[in-house]
């Protein structure tokens, strides 16, 4: 029999594929993780813009395994290709984020100045919710917000590199 | 009186400095840390080359007080200027690497393939610890453990650009 298929093996490695814990998430989101608010030009939308907030965690593909069981824990978000030999855990949904991701950082605070970000991003999140985004004056505050953040992320590119 | 100088202050703010955790530290030195080997060009050593093992976790100084609290709670290593704005926390005593590093990530143990990376680390530093490096055959054995490391590296390195 394929050990795959083995019950018995599954149920062993089943706490270790589920042994994150919050603590771990936080240090590795404060390492890893991005909060990202994308402006996209989309003619369908009124405004002609749509605004895209996502939180993503990029690993090479040799820990795809712990993008997933940053998924299972989490119960939210996919498990894509990236660029080249990466892949990423993204979290898009509008609901997920409001109900899953901005609490469990609110409860888990972020130690890095990444959580200045998270603020932000949470604050765009929340407007959202709430269709601000469709309004003009709530869609030039979000485009400001953006912008700030990612004056950031361009500053961690360079620095990277 | 000027607010540094408020003895309640500083008590209001000592827990918030020390609130590390070791599954944090785990998550951000699975994002962030380096574990490397060098092995670097020394006449005054008989082989003519020294063995420099080091644990590294590189911040753009914005986040300089998390690389502090890593200083202070893990009880070792250095506070140093990296690249233009950017600073590392970095561990190189054996006695610390041994005592302290070692046995931290033996008993939390990182949850990437790092991990990996980790424990070809503990092998060399331990081969150290017992003058190993000293010795013909115990320095060709820590050079292919430094390669197979370095070409890791190098991988990630490629990866992020």
């Amino acid at each position: 029999m394929d050990n795959n298929m083995n019950p018995q093996r599954l149920h062993v490695e089943y706490p270790n594929c589920n042994s994150l814990t919050p603590d771990w998430i936080v240090g590795f989101v404060d390492g890893e993780g991005c909060f990202h608010i994308g402006i996209n030009k989309n003619d369908e939308v009124k405004s002609g813009y749509q605004v895209l907030p996502e939180l993503t965690v990029v690993q090479h593909k040799r820990d795809i395994q712990l993008l997933y069981r940053l998924r299972t824990f989490m119960k939210c978000g996919v498990v894509r290709s990236n660029h080249g030999d990466r892949f990423c855990w993204r979290v898009r949904c509008l609901k997920n984020l409001v109900e899953i991701i901005l609490p469990f950082f609110e409860k888990h605070p972020l130690k890095s100045k990444k959580n200045i970000e998270f603020h932000r991003f949470a604050k765009v999140v929340r407007m959202m919710e709430k269709d601000k985004h469709l309004t003009q004056e709530g869609f030039q505050k979000i485009i400001k917000i953006a912008e700030e953040m990612n004056r950031q992320e361009q500053r961690e590119i360079r620095i990277k590199i």
